[in-house]
């Protein structure tokens, strides 16, 4: 099965394809350049009027609500209307689902309206979307919530069940990864824990998730699935990357530096996968 | 006193505070990053329609008008507002005051209106808040405003008179920086020329005050010292560390990974503070 | 000529200008260190109700419509008429223009209205805007439209037809970089091409021609040719200080760096540049 994850990785040098993101303002920076870094290529525009059109230009669409408004709503969903009638695959990240009635409410229409391909988050906000209501602790996963190797197989049915409902695949990401769809689902133990004292590694996972989905229109279980696993190798690759002085700033930069020069033997070799 | 700074800063480490930012989009990643250097937790949105209910999971709000515009005032009003009845603290970053009638006219009102536990601001935007009025030159600090070894008790007496009419702490930073209440105030020498050569530092320390007074709700005074000398520091700490070739926009991010690496034996052992 | 460029160049460093921008928030805080980094100083603001204001403040203004909406729209037209008004050199950034009906139109008629000192965009760009109407590959050129050898007479000819009809200069950035008044065009061959792969360095080098005008508002032609010089070779240092590692990520804060280490010495050694 990774063998398809790694057709889809080089597929998107190949492919350079666009994604149009509608994403916060916090982290748009990093997901344009991540996006480059992967061998895609970003366009940003949050105006409803002329979305339409942009849409029609990309190969993928990445919707992100972090910062989301009703000028960027409006925007989504005239977006994920000319996606769906286009057929273009969109990745939604539902950022902090559950933290206010605005995201939850929010979330649940997008999904509903938008027929994402793929759904990425982490598991707070993947429960509360689930739920249509839920608690999060502002954008990050709350601990009862998070995937652990105690409830892996539990957390799989979940994943399953909810791609099965949602039509789609669903990346439920954090210290560990799972990517399913309605019949399988693995687990990626990539990644590192220092990942999340950066802004906005999720929203950057999102971005090139588009990439990945872009190039891979017709395989969106393994270009997720490639996604994730890039995304943690960089984190890895990164992190061994680091100087003694070195913080989360310069983690960042190194990250998507790593993504950057990433290729297909190193993903291979270094990916962490199985089926659950 | 400033062993109570100190406790102050290792209070951050230990409670991790959520932080509400309504923040300029100029900066708002390097806040972000900033705050989470220091052990803290980030959240930024600018909707009114969310804004209650993210500053009812905060620790801390952190209101900065960098970028302002009526709906991101609105925010910010309904933010200080929620604030102010749950009794969390809040750090007001009048960025620009002088500069325009409506930046002097927000700051002013949003002063009177949401009861800020901190002001943090340079020289010039806290004397036009003051008086209600006034001339910056953009977003940086006059020559005439700044504070000074020659004008250093009037620039306390001031700051002092500013706390007191207001019932806050005053953060009034620059080459040379301010932190007082009615009764005291302290002059931090730490932090190097160089940082005005880099966007927003005072955005990212005003982001950081949040942090520190979400996790020192009932000691504004100290939590305010410690964040403004961590800032300091880290910024001579980063100035060691940089290459030549290293320029601005790796400085920026060398003092985030220094604020990331700072301790507590550190911060002592460099801050340069004395009461005036 | 060149040692005009240089003049304009010396200057940026002496006159600090302020320079105000109104551009877009995926590349805003690059803009505003790069523009820091030359030695100017940015404000960003762009809600209409304060920019009249803060334009008569700066030395310069620069206009980019990378995410524009209704909003930003009427506060780059309230700009450009307040800069008109005071004579204050303005530039025009057309990202994307040909993307969608709403870029095209818009800077066609920013074009029309702003009497822009400088246009400076991708040959895709200047040609949409040219023609009033194009068909872009979202916001990088198309291969039809970029400037080669091959071409390079008639590309010329074009950037003077241009500057011509709108009285203004023009610099059609890419691989080869032409900069053009109505009488005589340069080429300039600095810059790397990996410079595509980071998000934004577009839009910093008009940030930075908005701080070279701001210094050199009576000689635009220089500023202009100066100013893309500049960053084609800090790109070239950038990329000669890269470490194996490096990717995208730190290959834009080598390229501020390497602006904030520029001296006229190494600029008039590196430039590349003829008359056409």
């Amino acid at each position: 099965m990774f063998s398809q994850a790694l057709e889809a990785f080089k597929n998107v040098r190949t492919a350079a394809p666009l994604v149009h993101n509608i994403t916060n303002f916090v982290t748009v920076n990093d997901v344009a350049n991540a996006i480059l870094a992967v061998g895609g290529s970003p366009i940003m525009t949050d105006d409803a009027a002329e979305v339409p059109e942009i849409v029609s230009l990309a190969a993928a669409v990445n919707i992100n609500i972090g910062t989301l408004n009703e000028f960027s709503i409006a925007a989504m969903r005239a977006a994920g209307a000319r996606a769906v009638e286009l057929h273009r695959p969109l990745n939604l990240d539902p950022v902090g689902t559950g933290a206010s009635q605005l995201r939850t409410d929010t979330a649940v229409k997008l999904l509903q309206e938008l027929h994402p391909t793929v759904v990425r988050g982490n598991a707070s906000e993947i429960k509360a979307l689930w739920a249509g209501t839920g608690q999060t602790q502002g954008v990050d996963v709350n601990a009862a919530d998070a995937v652990s190797e105690q409830n892996l197989h539990q957390s799989a049915d979940f994943a399953k069940a909810f791609a099965a409902r949602h039509h789609c695949v669903v990346a439920m990401t954090g210290a560990l990864d799972l990517v399913a769809d309605a019949k399988r689902c693995i687990v990626i133990r990539n990644g590192r824990p220092e990942m999340s004292r950066i802004t906005g590694t999720g929203c950057q996972l999102s971005g090139v998730m588009g990439a990945f989905l872009g190039a891979n229109p017709d395989a969106p279980f393994d270009a997720a699935a490639a996604a994730v696993a890039s995304m943690g190798v960089a984190g890895e690759i990164a992190w061994e990357n680091m100087a003694p002085t070195d913080g989360n700033a310069t983690y960042r930069n190194r990250i998507i530096d790593a993504l950057y020069h990433l290729d297909a033997h190193t993903l291979e070799e270094r990916a962490r996968y199985e089926l659950v």
